[in-house]
């Protein structure tokens, strides 16, 4: 039996706004809080940059929102993912345990800091690393020694894991951290697409000793560019505040600088758009939520494919929307990403898987069936917080 | 002697806006162009991140402005800088020139590319890197080899010489030039601070294969944080933006991705304040050209100390104005800049030498003794082009 692509198509068309004419884009954000009146603000008074009001005011309503201690604004998730691996002593040489599932920008946070991606498959149940496979992966390969982890095929040092909350959905992490505790690994969550997901009631990002999250322009909220490292060790915050910035230390008028900083710093006109972004971040859930819920509703009784939904211990942002083709159809997924496209809605499937990229094919890698069943089978759709809105009006 | 430091600030408050009571700056933006009409438009079209308009319209601007082939816009000079050397293929391990009088960024780029700054000493003609100098030296340290120059000292390859025009002073490119020739180096400027500087009538940024800009808050003009790359070559620009970006090949819906890329990418929003403060930045080089003119007149007077020139081969921006202590006046340096921010004038010396930093005290260095002396007398007076508005209403 074939595939209905057209009825799949359909069935999105129908639960999306009608009166959209144009492209529906994946995921677009929306200003209508004080979006404006912040940043005109920034430029009334001239404090656009790196210094102002709603740097450090981003930073705590951030660190309040995720329920952790402190919150350092950057420009982008990548800068934060690299400065959270500075944080933990990831060194040139080392290697770092990634998912292959994952965005671009994990494994390359890995290879600023001169290390190795080394990547870890992924379980359906959650999209995110396998915790269970990676723990008998990590029983044949690694070898634990006064000084750490080490990689016993390749003689590097194993530092750090970094699970990738996909499109919101939280890792398992109880069984993650245990796998961690046993081989003195440090935890750095990569929580870019996670911002308002939880995991067993507890906010992603409070898991390990630091975390980075993304505002780029198709995340849940959008600060431009931009980016943020969370901790709750506050002598990790000031380290990573003072490694965000050009590492000078205070003086009147000296510029002495103690360390090599990197430079990280949010403009202030682009925290501005971050709290009033933040503001809003409640009623953006709720949309997505509710936009979720009318997708899984629209294709329960569509053939061959089945929306997927939060693990049983999360509460998710869905962020973005995956439709997941049954595994019979993975053959079918081109066609469909084709199809949608050609109807003027956006889609995208998940990521090339990481270990077939050019940078990154001779790196290590375990064995990766999850990932490369679920790379056959994703196809997110139009995933944007105004579309419920827009959807609401019709009652759809 | 004594150096009468009454009478030095005094000067300088009479050649300040009367009106002015409160703090004034050392270097602060103005918005008085199109920078809301474009911010707004940003935010009613939701195109605030990495894809939009005014990315592409301020590139071009650049470009159009320096006289380069091309210019891509990056979240700071820092970044700039860091393409930059990548872009010309600076490796782990390799010695990159510096001057020790600059930034400490221009240093910590070379860092960031795992590669070594090996520190130059400056002339006073132009506060920039001494070009017969480091002939000389090189004459000494350096052996040429069929893949290129190396240091007979520490065995490691020297790829590139980074020039720094200070505070928008061009260093004398064509000595500079001719000795990157001689000894196989590539020239990478870092134009942080000279935009709108010409060197023999050229716009800096044009001499190397690659150059940096910085639009940060305290720059000439800003995009809240903000750089750019500036080359002439086209192929080079290609990879500059594909490096800048996650380096993603093009494609309806696939993620692929063939080399690391660094996500430098400037937003929308910080792209669009970028070209209406480039729409201005004419009028503004008129202004702090015509407040350095009022500094000299003033100063001319005064025993004791100096105002800084353009070299006779340079039309320079006057990014910060420098007052320059006689030499046998060096050691009050100190207690004018404490008496000058105690009238809350905002004052600042030159940057502490790199190789007295901690992170880069092991470096390798020359013989630096102008740069010492420079560091010594220099002083930097306030200089945001609104001063010379505000000053042109009292006609002082």
């Amino acid at each position: 039996m074939k595939l209905d692509l057209d009825k799949i198509v359909e069935t999105v068309k129908t639960y999306l706004p009608q009166k959209k004419e144009s492209f529906i884009g994946l995921h677009e954000p929306i200003f209508n809080g004080n979006e404006w009146t912040y940043v005109k603000e920034c430029l009334d008074t001239g404090w656009v940059s790196s210094a102002g009001k709603y740097v450090d005011r981003f930073e705590e309503m951030l660190a309040e929102y995720t329920g952790t201690k402190r919150a350092v604004a950057v420009v982008n998730g990548t800068a934060a993912l690299h400065i959270c691996l500075k944080a933990v002593d990831v060194r040139s040489g080392d290697e770092v345990l990634v998912p292959a599932l994952t965005f671009v920008a994990t494994a390359n946070a890995v290879s600023h800091c001169g290390a190795v991606p080394h990547f870890v498959d992924s379980e359906a149940k959650t999209l995110g690393m396998d915790p269970g496979k990676l723990a008998l992966y990590l029983q044949e390969i690694a070898e634990l020694k006064a000084d750490g982890c080490f990689n016993k095929l390749t003689g590097r040092r194993i530092k750090a894991v970094v699970p990738m909350h996909t499109f919101g959905h939280p890792v398992d992490m109880d069984r993650l951290l245990e796998v961690c505790e046993r081989y003195k690994l440090e935890l750095v969550e990569d929580a870019a697409e996670s911002l308002g997901s939880y995991y067993k009631g507890r906010h992603t990002g409070n898991f390990g000793k630091v975390a980075a999250l993304s505002f780029n322009g198709n995340k849940t909220i959008t600060t431009g560019g931009g980016g943020a490292v969370l901790t709750n060790d506050p002598e990790m915050g000031k380290l990573i505040k003072h490694l965000a910035t050009t590492a000078k230390v205070p003086h009147r008028w000296e510029y002495f600088h103690d360390r090599v900083g990197y430079n990280y710093r949010m403009p202030n006109i682009n925290a501005a758009l971050g709290c009033a972004q933040l503001e809003q971040l409640p009623r953006f859930l709720r949309q997505k939520r509710s936009l979720a819920e009318r997708y899984q509703r629209a294709f329960s009784s569509v053939e061959g494919v089945s929306v997927f939904t939060e693990p049983d211990f999360a509460r998710s942002n869905y962020w973005l929307n995956v439709l997941l083709l049954d595994e019979k159809y993975k053959g079918e997924r081109n066609r469909l990403l084709e199809h949608f496209l050609d109807n003027h809605i956006g889609v995208r499937p998940v990521w090339t898987l990481l270990h077939k990229l050019p940078p990154y094919q001779n790196c290590p890698c375990m064995e990766l069936s999850a990932a490369e069943m679920l790379e056959s089978r994703i196809i997110n759709l139009p995933s944007s917080a105004f579309l419920e809105m827009e959807l609401a009006e019709y009652d759809v």
